[in-house]
């Protein structure tokens, strides 16, 4: 059987790593990437043997910085079977017109509005929803961090209300523009904050609230979470069914802060230092006056990776059973 | 009259403020401060015109230091009326048998257990419990930030749960050892954190529960409350009520991060651009779902300080109604 | 006499601290500041009593934001005898025509090309070139910081290199959009930095050369200073007369880093906790091998001010003595 | 023939990556590593397969805790045929004598002293010096980074006098406990510091100054380097001798700081995001009034790596000639 064919169209922090996983898939391979500018990132994808494409009026100045780019954002959706769009949040929309005029499915991520694809997924809440579909939206990282735990536990014990506060890192690691430097950022100031009510796009009917803030780190979000279940439970319980989840890592043997987490990755041979799981620090999954309470990290960088990979997946319709599709996914990646 | 004697024991970063904060008041005066190394709050103390004491072992370092000692830690508390400790959290109970024995009044900061003075204050909660008392204990910055907006909305609504999740400075903005340079951490980790509960060293009877993280900032600690209420109110309830409270400042005309309240503070000409009191941000107090949300700046190094000064005032029964040292206090400082 | 009046055209870390210096002298007096939005800065300053300005076509905005704009910057200039311009940097030079329509006296700040205004100053190094001229651009927070030791070094040994390293805050305080968080940033990278040789501006037969960074913190410029100097002396001969310039403060006393230079301003009092004067490690005050070394803090927000007001000083000619006029600003601040 | 039989003694931030880096070559292998508290990186490395040994009175702990301790210190020393001790600075020190009654050879880095060894090494620029040898001293990350463009500019041109400032990490990305947060710590100030001279254990001749800061950065140092050289050379001859070295790689392509340069290290593939090569920004190699500027960015973690492998061929005499071992390491390692 012939691969199906992907083409990434904005090769940035997500961009680059969905190339790499894709490559790691046997019924999947990457037949171009497009990139704005010929900055260190294009020569690296050139090097790695990625055609590089770029927009139409620079395909010269792509040439001429010494990289011989193989055609335009058209030609390359010419290409394709499927685009994933990893362009900035809000640029992706302006690519729906070219995406539909080629004919070809698309993936947008968590920047862009449910409704610009319809369809908004997570692999484990709704694998079968983008089964066939032209046009899906990978939730962002947060969104994708709570989906992972609230949908097992809602499966389990019914969710009747969620109320996390996200603490955010303001700037990506390669991100030397954006600060603040020394400072908290509540942001958004007006509460409840859009971030928890996403999940909604992809299970409406779960009762969350939000607080979000910026704050002056690159590596990890850290949501603290609080739930009201349905059903009585324990935090052993709780820990039960976690363990289950193959995307949900526990945290232990001491490590205490975001950084010593990116410090695993690194030691247990993870690409880019990537933590493609929710990091949930066991010692904190507590049954307190009869709510649940517990801390994850989210590595903002890495964790809708495979949540992509299902997505082309699902779409192509190369598996109908989302569980299987996870499990290859995870096998090919190393997760 | 004469002004009851004050001493402070500890002069770093609380320690130097209360001993402005007295000097401000017509009905006290610092009779002396204590340091443990002559460095160069030692030397600005010694400027401004305070009687540097210091350990009894340590007297002749500091006068080879070129700082004319007025002699031990024993010394200050033989002329002193009341100490205010402000050694570091964990030295202080160690000078209760120095006190008891000098037969001086004390005052401990919040790194010190309720136990160790058996009386936790809060100037607007229960300012009568503290009147005539020989040992109390001036809550944290934390504490005494949840207490101001907890007191007010249990009194006139019935506060019936707080869920509070902590969002801490790391280090103060003179304490170069302490990082994280780039990272969260959640502390501690196992949940809930003891900083909630202890709101009811104050209020007993208040539930509440908190999380709590450390960050790679200097400059305030936030924190995003979750209140349920006894009463319906609506959040023009909620402000009304805040706005009547002395030590809660709102925060808008477009301030949307601590490092701008801290901005805002050195533009009102406040001494060391301290801000006294919690720094609410109006358009965050949110009633949703029945239930109130808002966050709150908390300026860890003064937020403490016109509580000492209304501890001081009662402990020595110069005022018996709270309200009025509130008023007083707050007026020689100009908050 | 009537003071002279002087118009602050862009308030914010520059002008709102020129306004306050200005305010604290004698012979000068502040008819009114401009600024562009009604953020908390413009209601702070119409409390202090200060008459805002704003754009011809924001007035309203102002007035409907809360604040009486007392009219447009033009309305601003007319009133005054002279106008500092402290604008962000680039803007300034847009105002030109407007100073020269209005026929009032205008200074700039270092944001701005020294042939805009054609005279750098520095009160110390070249007071007297300012005198009675229509424009004068204050330079900049780091070649200020430069032209105060090297002058004086180079009136008594003669200075025959310099090589400078300029570790630079990337950001003031209060911007949180400004990064990085976590990273070094040579710039420029191209060498040696355009910074150093703005010196010339002042002194034009100094040889100097410099490298710059931008770093992860909001509270000082550091520069490594390496000399040669044409006469022979001692690390003692350089201190005893750095000890002799007003605006050069040694630091001691333990005082290991920049927070605690900033933690030390707040200690003696210093309005914004401000540290107008050079901060030289007197530690490091070093001759070896012939060679001058020594490092200084540079607090980028203030070091200008006390300038600026000898700039106008200069420009109306008030006084035509430099150290007259730096004595007769230093004593007014405080300093 | 059989393999040399390398023991790691503190497998921390370099101890793991001398492990790891010893296990990709073909002519040793690692028989043990030690470590003091049963951590994740403890898990870890037993997870990879390495024996994990502990202090004597440790190895009940380790067991307990759950990973099968191989045995103690001495054990290990007992099996190995040379020994990487990668304990904190000053600690190593203490292990001298155990090493010496196991009669087995040991590497030290950077944090002891060069007696300790008596011989301090850099692969480019004494190899030979190390055959043999029983005792050895890898210099530390500034110091290789210095010899690598030191040595080579010497043997080519002939170096005069280095003025080096350093502007070092303050902690490395894993350690949250190490400041500041927001400053600039000059360390030493008393000038000049230790750093640059420590180049001198290596190259005795070399006239070097050096001043160094402390910055809150987890990433890299940076060096600024000013040189003359005896010889006459251009800008670009300075080019072309960097590119021919092996361990020299220049930053280019529109890398503007240090955190892109990670950035890099993780693209194009390198395990844990390490960049072992001195980073020099190529636009900043200038010539300029017979000085030659330049900037570099040293990766702490990992620049030392490959130099103790040649470390461990030169002790064991796998090989004599100091250009093939640096070749064999580098083609293994991928670098
Ligand atoms: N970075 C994260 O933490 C993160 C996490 C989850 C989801 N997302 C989402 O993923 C998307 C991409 O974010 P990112 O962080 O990878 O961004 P990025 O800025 O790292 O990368 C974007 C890439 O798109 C390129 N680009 C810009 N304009 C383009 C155009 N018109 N056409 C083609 N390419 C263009 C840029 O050159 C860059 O290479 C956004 O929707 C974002 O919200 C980001
Ligand atoms: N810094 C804050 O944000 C903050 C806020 C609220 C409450 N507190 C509490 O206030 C107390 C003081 O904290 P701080 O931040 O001012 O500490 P600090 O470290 O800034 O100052 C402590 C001072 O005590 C001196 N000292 C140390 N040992 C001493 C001894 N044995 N005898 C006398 N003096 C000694 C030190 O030299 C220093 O001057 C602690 O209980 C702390 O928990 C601190
Ligand atoms: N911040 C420093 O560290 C520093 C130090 C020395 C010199 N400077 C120089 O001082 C000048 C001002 O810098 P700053 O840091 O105070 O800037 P800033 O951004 O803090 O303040 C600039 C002010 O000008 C206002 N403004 C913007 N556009 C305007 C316009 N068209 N007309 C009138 N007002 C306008 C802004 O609202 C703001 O209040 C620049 O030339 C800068 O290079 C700054
Ligand atoms: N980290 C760097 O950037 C860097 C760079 C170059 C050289 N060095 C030098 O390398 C050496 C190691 O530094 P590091 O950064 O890897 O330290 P580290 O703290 O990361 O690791 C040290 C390891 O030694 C273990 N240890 C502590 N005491 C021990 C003992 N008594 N016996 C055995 N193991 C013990 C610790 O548990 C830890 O695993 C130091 O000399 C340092 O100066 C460090």
């Amino acid at each position: 059987m012939s691969k199906v064919k992907v083409a990434i169209n904005g090769y940035g922090t997500i961009g680059k790593r969905v190339a790499d996983a894709v490559t790691m898939q046997d019924d999947m391979e990457i037949i171009g990437i497009a990139k704005t500018r010929p900055n260190y990132e294009a020569f690296v994808a050139h090097d790695k043997g990625y055609n590089v494409y770029t927009l139409a009026d620079r395909v010269d100045d792509m040439k001429k910085a010494g990289i011989p780019a193989a055609g335009s954002v058209e030609d390359m959706a010419a290409e394709a079977d499927i685009v994933v769009d990893c362009t900035p949040g809000g640029v992706g929309e302006k690519n729906k017109a070219l995406y539909e005029k080629a004919g070809v499915k698309a993936i947008w991520q968590g920047g862009e509005d449910h409704e610009l694809a319809g369809c908004s997924f997570n692999a484990e809440a709704n694998y079968a929803e983008a089964l066939g579909r032209d046009f899906v939206r990978v939730v962002s990282c947060n969104t994708t961090g709570l989906c992972r735990v609230i949908y097992p536990l809602d499966q389990e014990y019914g969710v009747k209300k969620v109320r996390v506060t996200l603490m955010r890192r303001s700037a990506d690691p390669n991100d030397i523009k954006t600060g603040p430097i020394n400072a908290i950022i509540p942001n958004p100031i007006k509460l409840p904050s859009h971030h928890g009510p996403d999940v909604k796009s992809i299970m409406p009917h779960i009762n969350i609230t939000s607080t979000a803030v910026k704050l002056s780190t690159t590596l990890m979000h850290v949501h603290t979470l609080n739930m009201e279940l349905e059903k009585d439970c324990t935090s052993e319980d709780v820990k039960d069914l976690f363990a289950k989840q193959s995307r949900i890592r526990f945290i232990e043997q001491g490590i205490s802060s975001t950084a010593e987490i990116m410090e695993l990755a690194k030691d247990i041979g993870r690409p880019r230092g990537d933590m493609w799981e929710n990091s949930v620090w066991k010692d904190s999954v507590t049954m307190y006056e009869g709510e649940l309470y517990f801390f994850q990290g989210i590595h903002q960088e890495s964790i809708v990776i495979p949540e992509n990979v299902d997505a082309i997946r699902a779409m192509m319709e190369l598996e109908k059973d989302g569980a299987k599709s996870i499990a290859k996914t995870n096998k090919a990646m190393g997760l």
